[in-house]
């Protein structure tokens, strides 16, 4: 775990500046706002904006829909939600965000992630701005406890889907079929509906790593790729098996133990200090083959992909307290099976948060 | 329709300069782009930004992946989707903008909706910016003939969810259960997965104007609150129904005739030049009582909800080819009735495009 808490170290990056942040991910690990995010950019809101004062207070710019969901402690300025009336949203939460300010004269900012006006108003004014976008993500790869807590609860119901989509897979359902009755074993488990990210495929669309769900009827002796990534709360999960409808092939059975030993060798990689580039190049020399054509692993937290990313050529280094969904994949010919589960690092090693059925 | 296609009506609002917006819906409604959004921002990708030149041809700066959805005719400048290596793909979007500008001194753009780097940039070099936001909004209001089909498309496929909700609803299930239904039909009729807001309550929610489906059961005598809002490629259907179990109570009889009341009187209004206010405070007093707490309705299109708005105070006139979800409902005590159908404003009055069972 992080010797201080997420807060602190975001102030501490910000130096003696107020820091402004409008990365929803990030925004969301410091005030605990939840936006809605499953129809995309609404006319009734404005992005929001976290601000945190040197004396470490914090402070959010929020539609008074969207501030409902903010954590204890924090300031809201609110803007108008939901409203019959015509509201210039961006205007309101630009006001309200440079009066937050208190006309500081330089700042320290995700710059790409604020809102146009805001940055325009910043820049037209002369107001000092250091880039600290790439810190603070790096920042969110080290986990409060809270955050292990929010992130268990949201795998939890990852597991809930992966068994209900094990369960269904007979030969004739449709994978729109399938993945309707496993969306509502998710929202089942998480009492209401949630945002879900997915890779649902069967048959030859699994040698292509993955996709969304078509009208496509399963086949006996079919392989469903099922890579599920709800979010509960602020928080995601991530898991991913593939299954065989009935008897997997020789080919499938062959990617199946690929995956399982690149699987099994990052995992005795994970311990604090571990190399993300060792732990990477062990699973992907393990996969054999022609490897497979995406990260090994990445951390997980209030985005769905985030540090520590277990790629080729990084130099993180694991640390007590991250959370890594490691996935490693092998895929030929029109047949891919891909397994992952979570893991939290710990003082000594790892401990796994995933209880979903990885077998084929 | 419109006497000039939506580009070039873009254009002659950016004047002698070129245009820059990165408004999810004014991307798609000038490119074509339709972009991922069921699961919020992805680390894969960054804001698309669209760009007309002065000469009247058109480039959108979009990831690799979005990309493939742009249409004919504009040019993309893309920038790396998903990939293993670490790519800062702000800064790559921002090069990309910057070299489409080619060192204009000026420019119009929807301000608000551009990428915080890009109006950074913009500002700091003392580029002069008129913000055309807002008549780029107004302007997605009357659409070209093949939105038209597009809208029809994406409210045949609400049709099948509208059929589906109201086939399933007995006493005893869930709330989610009936939604996980819907919703299969929905894709369904969409031949894959599509995002979806919605309102899905029964019973006293329903007098709360909607919300998301949860654990409730049904129980005999309830209604059925379900305002379905799919996006079909780039374009946005909306349709509401109430529908009774069994035996509707005599409150909400008598809330079904107040709506389906004020329904009718806003239908007898639309037509050119018929006045939006006008419509809202006809259908907003034939509701009575306590009337209803939001607009009498509102535009659809590349957004579920645009110009023009059927709210009280607006100057807005109707115009051809402009299409209006109108949806005036009846809330009371625990009890709400709400109905909605979508309709395009022709030469002499209007045609329906909804085709869902409106009745109790």
């Amino acid at each position: 775990m992080a010797s201080r808490p997420r807060h602190e170290r975001a102030r501490e990056i910000a130096g003696e500046c107020p820091l402004l942040t409008a990365d929803l991910a990030t925004v969301t690990w410091l005030t605990g706002l939840v936006a809605d995010i499953e129809w995309g950019p609404s006319p009734f809101t404005a992005p929001p904006v976290a601000l945190i004062h040197p004396d470490g207070s914090l402070l959010v710019v929020a539609s008074e829909d969207e501030a409902l969901s903010v954590a204890a402690g924090v300031d809201v300025l609110a803007f108008p939600g939901f409203a019959v009336e015509d509201v210039d949203r961006e205007r309101e939460a630009l006001s309200r965000a440079l009066a937050a300010l208190e006309g500081a004269d330089a700042v320290s900012a995700d710059v790409a992630s604020l809102p146009g006006a805001l940055a325009w108003e910043l820049a037209r004014s002369g107001v000092e701005v250091v880039d600290v976008g790439a810190e603070l993500r790096r920042a969110r790869a080290v986990k409060d406890p809270d955050e292990l807590e929010a992130i268990r609860a949201a795998i939890a119901v990852a597991d809930a889907g992966q068994k209900a989509a094990r369960a269904g897979l007979s030969a004739g359902r449709s994978e729109l079929e399938l993945w309707a009755e496993t969306r509502f074993a998710l929202e089942h488990a998480a009492g209401g509906r949630i945002p879900v990210l997915a890779d649902f495929v069967t048959g030859e669309r699994t040698g292509e790593v993955g996709g969304l769900p078509g009208e496509r009827a399963v086949l006996e002796g079919d392989l469903l790729l099922v890579d599920l990534v709800p979010r509960v709360g602020g928080y995601w999960a991530d898991s991913c098996a593939t299954v065989a409808c009935g008897e997997a092939t020789a080919t499938a059975r062959r990617a199946y133990e690929r995956s399982r030993a690149a699987l099994e060798r990052a995992l005795e990689l994970v311990r604090p200090h571990a190399s993300a580039a060792e732990i990477d190049e062990a699973a992907r020399s393990e996969v054999g083959g022609e490897g497979y054509p995406h990260h090994t692993g990445h951390g997980i937290g209030t985005s769905f992909h985030e540090e520590p990313r277990i790629v080729p050529g990084t130099d993180r280094m694991l640390e007590p307290g991250m959370v890594v969904a490691l996935e490693p994949g092998a895929y030929e010919d029109g047949v891919g099976v891909r397994l992952e589960l979570v893991v939290v690092v710990t003082a000594d090693g790892y401990e796994v948060l995933s209880g979903h059925d990885l077998s084929l």
